[in-house]
C-alpha cells in the first residue's frame, strides 16, 4: 500500500514493539518510503510514529510527508531543532540538505531520552534482511512457477541493502546449498558508492556517533550525498551481511550513473506498466546494459523493482 | 500499476483498437485516473495517446499529468485552444474550470478529424461495463473464499457508473438467478448527484452535442460541477446501465457529503493501510455510516475501493 518493499519490516517491527508495550516509534526517513511504510504499521497495531526526514527530500517530496500525516504520524525535516544532535548539526552548516547518518542520530537521541519509545531502522541490520527474504522466498516460487530451474543473473539496488539482501540471500542460500550458479549483482549509485568506492571497516550507522560500530563498507559516517540525486539510495554504509557477502565473492557490485537509470525507468515503464522508484531503476539501467552486451539467449534474468515511483514523477518530468 | 480500476477496460481497448489498425486514441479524464491508465495502456500496445483533463484537475494534480507523460502520452487542460469546440467554450467563459462533457468534446472532436485516430471513453458505456464486471467477478471469488454464500450489502462510488457497475452486475445478476439477497447501494458526490437528483431522459454525453443522445440520469450536459470537489465523480450523467438498473429497483442511491468522505477516507487508510481515492472514499464513508446505524450482526458488507488516493494526497492534507 506504501508501494515499496519496506512494509515487509516495518509491520513486523512495529507489531512486536507493540507486543513488548513500547508505545512510540522513532525513525529517519530519506526518499520518504521508510518513513511512509513505518508511519502504515504504526497506525495498523495503534502505536505512534514520528519521523525525521532528510531535508533535501522533505522539501522536495511534500507528497511523502502528507502520506505519513494521513496515517497519524508527525514529521520533522532533518536536521531539526528538536534535538541536541540536530542543534549542533545547524550550528556548523545552516544550510545542510541534511543526510541519512544526521537523521538517525536525531530519532536515536529521541528514542533514547523516552522510556516507552523505541528507534526503528528499515534498512542495514539483519533482522531488517532477515524480514526482507521473503523477497528471495517469492522470486523462489515464481521461478519454480515458470519452470525455470535458477535465476542466473538478478539485478537489485543497493541503498542500505535491504532490498537487494533480501532478493538475493535466498537464492545465494541455495547456490550453497544446491550447487546452482545464480548471480548476484548489487546496484549502486556512482553518487553514493559505497560497495565500489567505500572501504570495509567498522564505522558509526549515523553522523553523531551515537550507534555501536558496525562493519560495513562505508564512505565515512559524515559523507553527505549530492543533494540533487533523485532518489533514495543516499546512505555512507552498507549492511553488515550484504558487505559480507560482497567481501566472500558471493555478489559483485556495480555502480550506475544517474541519466542512465532514468532513461531506463521510462523503458521499463512503457513496457510493463509500472513506473519504477528511481532506487529501483539503478537494477533496471544495469540488468538492460547486460541483456545489450553480454547475456547468452535463455538467460534468465531477475530485476528487483523495490518499489514505485509514483510519487517521484517529478524526477521523471525532471528528466523528460 | 496507475493505482485504480481503469485498467481493466483501458488495456482492451487500447489492445482491440491497435488490432484493428488505429495508430492513436483520444480521451478526456477528470481526477486524472482514466487518463493514467489509458497512457499506460497505449504504450503497451505501441500506439499513441492524447489526453484532455479538466483545467481544474489540471492545475490542482500536476502528478498526474507527469505520469501520462512518463508512458509517453501528451495531456492538454481542457478547455483548450486546440479544437473549435474548446475555443467557443473559451470564448463563452475564458475562465471556466472545465468539465468532463468539455473535455469530451474537444477529444472527440480530433478523434473525428483523423482516420487513423478513435476516441476512447473510460466509463458510462456498455463495453466499459462489460470490462469491468471483472471486479464483480472477483468478489464473488473472494466471498467464496471466506465461506460466505453472499454479500449483503454493497458500497460502490458512482462518477459515470463503471466501477459500480463492474462491482454489482454479477451480484445483480447472482440475485437474478439464484435468489440471493444482495443489496447494492451506489455512493454519489453531494456535490454531482446524477441518480439523486438528476432525471431520467435523454441526453447528450458531453457539452457541445457531439455523441450520440443516451438514456440516462442526467444533470444536464451543460453542468460545470464546483470546482473545489476533490475528486473525481463529476460527470453529469450516467451510465445507461446503472440508470436502468435504479430506475428498476435493482440497487438504491446516496449522495454523501465531501467533508465525511475524507474523515472516512483517513479512517479507512489507518486500519486497512490503504489511502483510498477521493472518489473510493464515498463508497467507504456510506459504509461505515451503514454498519454503526443500521447493520445486523454477521451481515457481509462489501466496499469496493476503486482506486488509492497516492496521487490525491494534498486534498487530505487540507482537510487534515
Amino acid at each position: 500500500p506504501t508501494g515499496s518493499h519496506k512494509p515487509n519490516t516495518a509491520v513486523a517491527q512495529a507489531y512486536y514493539n507493540a507486543v513488548e508495550g513500547i508505545t512510540k516509534l522513532t525513525t529517519e526517513t530519506g526518499a520518504g518510503q521508510w518513513g511512509a511504510s513505518l508511519a502504515m504499521a504504526c497506525a495498523l497495531v495503534g502505536i505512534t510514529c514520528e519521523v525525521w526526514q532528510v531535508r533535501a527530500s522533505y522539501d522536495a517530496k511534500p507528497y511523502r510527508r502528507y502520506q505519513m500525516e494521513a496515517y497519524g504520524s508527525v514529521c520533522h525535516p532533518s536536521p531539526s531543532d528538536l534535538t541536541e544532535a540536530g542543534r549542533a548539526m545547524l550550528e556548523k552548516d545552516p544550510d545542510t540538505t541534511g543526510s541519512l547518518g544526521m537523521a538517525i542520530s536525531e530519532a536515536v537521541e529521541v528514542a533514547a531520552k523516552d522510556p516507552n519509545a523505541h528507534y526503528s531502522l528499515g534498512s542495514v541490520l539483519n533482522h531488517v534482511m532477515l524480514h526482507q527474504s521473503v523477497i528471495g522466498q517469492e522470486v523462489l516460487a515464481q521461478l519454480k512457477e515458470f519452470g525455470e530451474e535458477q535465476a542466473d543473473v538478478v539485478f537489485g539496488c543497493a541503498g542500505g541493502g535491504s532490498n537487494l539482501g533480501g532478493l538475493s540471500f535466498p537464492l545465494i542460500g541455495q547456490n550453497l546449498r544446491e550447487g546452482t550458479t545464480t548471480r548476484v549483482v548489487a546496484c549502486e549509485p556512482a553518487a553514493a558508492p559505497s560497495l565500489t568506492r567505500g572501504e570495509y571497516r567498522y564505522d558509526f550507522g549515523d553522523v553523531a556517533g551515537l550507534t555501536p560500530l558496525i562493519k560495513m563498507h562505508t564512505l565515512g559516517h559524515d559523507f553527505v550525498p549530492s543533494p540533487i540525486h533523485a532518489g533514495g539510495l543516499r546512505y555512507h554504509g552498507m549492511s553488515p551481511m550484504v558487505s559480507h557477502a560482497v567481501n566472500l565473492g558471493l555478489m559483485g557490485a556495480v555502480a550506475v550513473e544517474q541519466d542512465d537509470t532514468f532513461a531506463a525507468g521510462l523503458e521499463f515503464a512503457r513496457a510493463e506498466g509500472i513506473v519504477p522508484a528511481p532506487e529501483s531503476t539503478h537494477a533496471i539501467a544495469a540488468a538492460l546494459d547486460y541483456v545489450r552486451t553480454e547475456a547468452k539467449d535463455g538467460e534468465v534474468v531477475v530485476i528487483g523493482v523495490s518499489g514505485n515511483g509514483v510519487l517521484d514523477l517529478p524526477a521523471y518530468e525532471n528528466y523528460l
